[in-house]
């Protein structure tokens, strides 16, 4: 019944790195993934790269370095940079050694994030970007923001997959009532994370979206690899619930309430993560109006997380022996770690024997 | 003559975590004493408990919870503790495992302080509580207060065990004289502690009470496990110092200056520690303005304490091979951390014998 | 073509630890130099004297001590240190036990700096003391400063050891032009550091020295052991360059833009250093007011420097195995260097054959 709590994340996977409206032209932006730092920027035509944030020369970061046409110069001693990593000026030197490159990441601009590939660059592959909703989705009114984090991201997934924490949590933002945690969701697992699925019958609703009579109201979410929330729903009439078998109801037929959020985490370093989020109504269920409610109810929820999840991590970081002990409403948590310790485990089997 | 500087604690003792007065009802109140991190908490009815601050589930701090009648709920899932630390409710789950438990701590409210038992439970003896002045006590009329240290508790212990430090730290605050240094105190060993004890003879006094002629003033401590000053004196007329043989005079036939402090040093993690304080006159020989002038140079003089202790703390932490040279002063600072290092020794074997 | 950046210090050498007017008489000032603890002071007639920051007793910091006479007297409990580092005195206790003293460092007073000898005692060296030029001397204007460094002294002597840098963190404040890093600056080893000299010719100067016409002008610097950087060099007519066959000219035929400035690098602790500085022209060159426009001139490039040594240190810091690239341009910093590790070998050899 006792598990110890790993830390492993997979690496051939897409990371979220930013808000694409984050990244000016030709102004270098730093991130450290898993880790490693990185160093993004835009070119003046707009083309996206991403290297190791580390100078060949004298470990001087790439990221003070300036933008000439698609590479990068470094500002230190004016080593230049082509966008594969490669250096291809060291001033005042006629020869350039082979070895004066840095690792190059594969990266993607979908859905309003900019993706990084942090595995085997042959094995970079944009079908297994999740299918977020971006903010110039024609279907929703979008608000987002990022919020760091002083804890492992692990935390923060494990937090996104177990909602029976509304009811504890966040009884005061979302206004979730005791049904998170007295029944179980409908927990299924995907090829690359988990579905959660639940019904709350006959409610007039929460605080982000109430009713005058009794509804049926459906959330669903996707947690995808590495750290991805996709989450709609939306409310219908009474019965409806048992009408589908509390099944997967048709979203178009949702009289009320159908939003989207997505979200992901990004583990930064060992204890830091950056945690991007959208929130919003179908253009058939709200305005900006709305959304900007929905928003503030999102913050002051974010929050609560937030306090509750640094403490966690300085709690886990005072033990000596770290141990969980998953209750069953962490059907989705173990499902989607294991997972997660499976794809590692493979990854770097893979990485001994080709060693 | 050269010594380790050696940072050992008695478990088997009790450890004052706070005033009774700062602990209201329903509020958890969060601790580490000697690196564990304990919650504190009063029930609606009174009644104190105090447990382990980390949920069996995935080790929130149940210091973050929400008291129901005697027992604490963790507020991330749910998880509800009795004040044995028994999970005793786990949402949406009927069964609830054996070894879901966190460790209770014996908790006692003496004193005007909360005192926590940090050894065996079995061992746990009111009878060992110091016998410390309360807030409430009818012949003292005390102000009080608390200071955090970055400092090991064990360096607090030793500048309260040698008062040949006032001479120097202290010549503006308590305005010491040179007889604490240039004289040596008498120090008798106790079960428990040590017990020190100086006569100043022919003097017109010190900052804090001052007299027009010459007088002999006595000042008395006790310094008991785990780290608790309990000092009282007077004023006597001249002689009184020679006609007692340089003994305990009796208190009541002091003619000013009777008063009573109890300190209190907490071990909370490395390098850190509480510093829990009381001082005020005897009824008969002060008012609460006597006080107030007490508690001003109180202030004062523990301000110089925290400058000069954590000073020392970070030269400790820049020595690689930290050694000590005691001097004849350190008589009571070397009884007692010999005391501290048997009694530790003690509960490590008698551990050991049990494993 | 890759090495190891290795953070090797030379003992036998003199550190600077500040400038000599910092130092009020009677006022102890406490500097940690190759991370020990050092306590400086001057005495009421104005020795200067350095020790072990550390009281034999319980390692309370002799620099909150108080000065009498010549002697230091440790303001915890009263230990009086003389200037050779013996206990002299312990309050209440007759007998000083022989072990009881600090470690002395010889220390002196030259070039309005106080340099202090890391090494052997016996080896201390005035005439190792590089030439500074000190805020007295009557031929320079001199203003100057200090600046604090979270990043190690190396990282800061290979920044003053490759002036290529110059055309890309100083294009803005110093207007240093593509040259110091097209071209390689003569480097010539010297028998405790290195010799860099430029010419650059035809040119109507940077932002500190322009002139109408073009000119040609020299600069040269001597990099010393442990880190002492001493430049001066002034603009000439058309065609002196080449008359003196690009070696040394007659400064004293300089005709304008003759500065000197002194520097220093001391490594504090591990990741922090003290950069001392002055700069200023030659009397016959400029005025206070010529001095203070090279100071803010100075403010702004060494902060441009603060800027990328402290972010190199955060990658290097982050990186498991640091590993350089040197190039073409660091010849000066790995002559250098390998003349520190050489050095620092022959200490360490020495000390084990002595032990």
């Amino acid at each position: 019944m006792e598990e110890v709590l790993a830390m492993s994340y997979v690496r051939n996977a897409w990371y979220v790195a930013g808000w694409t409206q984050e990244l000016a032209n030709e102004a270098p932006f730093a991130i450290s993934i898993l880790g490693e730092r990185i160093v993004l920027w835009r070119s003046a035509t707009g083309r996206l790269h991403a290297l190791e944030d580390r100078c060949v020369h004298r470990l001087a970061p790439l990221s003070l370095g300036r933008c000439e046409g698609e590479r990068l110069r470094c500002m230190y001693h004016g080593l230049l940079f082509d966008a594969s990593g490669k250096v291809v000026e060291i001033p005042g030197q006629e020869t350039i050694p082979p070895q004066a490159r840095v690792r190059r990441y594969p990266v993607v601009e979908r859905h309003s994030w900019i993706w990084i590939w942090m595995g085997e660059e042959s094995k970079a592959d944009d079908a297994l970007i999740p299918p977020a909703v971006g903010l110039d989705h024609p279907d929703y009114i979008l608000g987002h923001g990022h919020l760091d984090y002083a804890a492992e991201a692990r935390l923060i997934n494990d937090n996104l997959l177990d909602f029976s924490h509304l009811t504890f949590v966040h009884a005061n933002s979302f206004g979730a009532g005791p049904q998170f945690a007295e029944t179980p969701a409908r927990i299924t697992p995907l090829e690359r994370g988990i579905r959660y699925e639940r019904w709350i019958e006959n409610s007039t609703g929460a605080s982000s979206r109430k009713s005058d009579v009794p509804m049926d109201s459906f959330m669903t979410y996707d947690f995808l690899i590495p750290g991805i929330l996709l989450m709609t729903g939306g409310v219908f009439p009474l019965g409806t619930a048992k009408a589908c078998d509390f099944g997967q109801p048709d979203l178009a037929r949702a009289v009320s309430g159908v939003t989207f959020t997505s979200q992901a985490v990004t583990p930064m370093k060992d204890r830091s993560a950056r945690y991007f989020f959208s929130w919003g109504p179908h253009r058939e269920h709200g305005d900006t109006s709305l959304r900007d409610t929905l928003m503030g109810i999102a913050a002051q929820a974010f929050a609560e997380d937030k306090v509750m999840i640094e403490a966690q991590q300085k709690v886990v970081d005072d033990t000596a022996d770290v141990r969980i002990m998953p209750t069953s409403h962490d059907r989705g948590v173990t499902l989607f770690n294991r997972l997660v310790e499976k794809l590692a485990r493979e990854e770097s089997d893979a990485a001994r024997r080709a060693a």
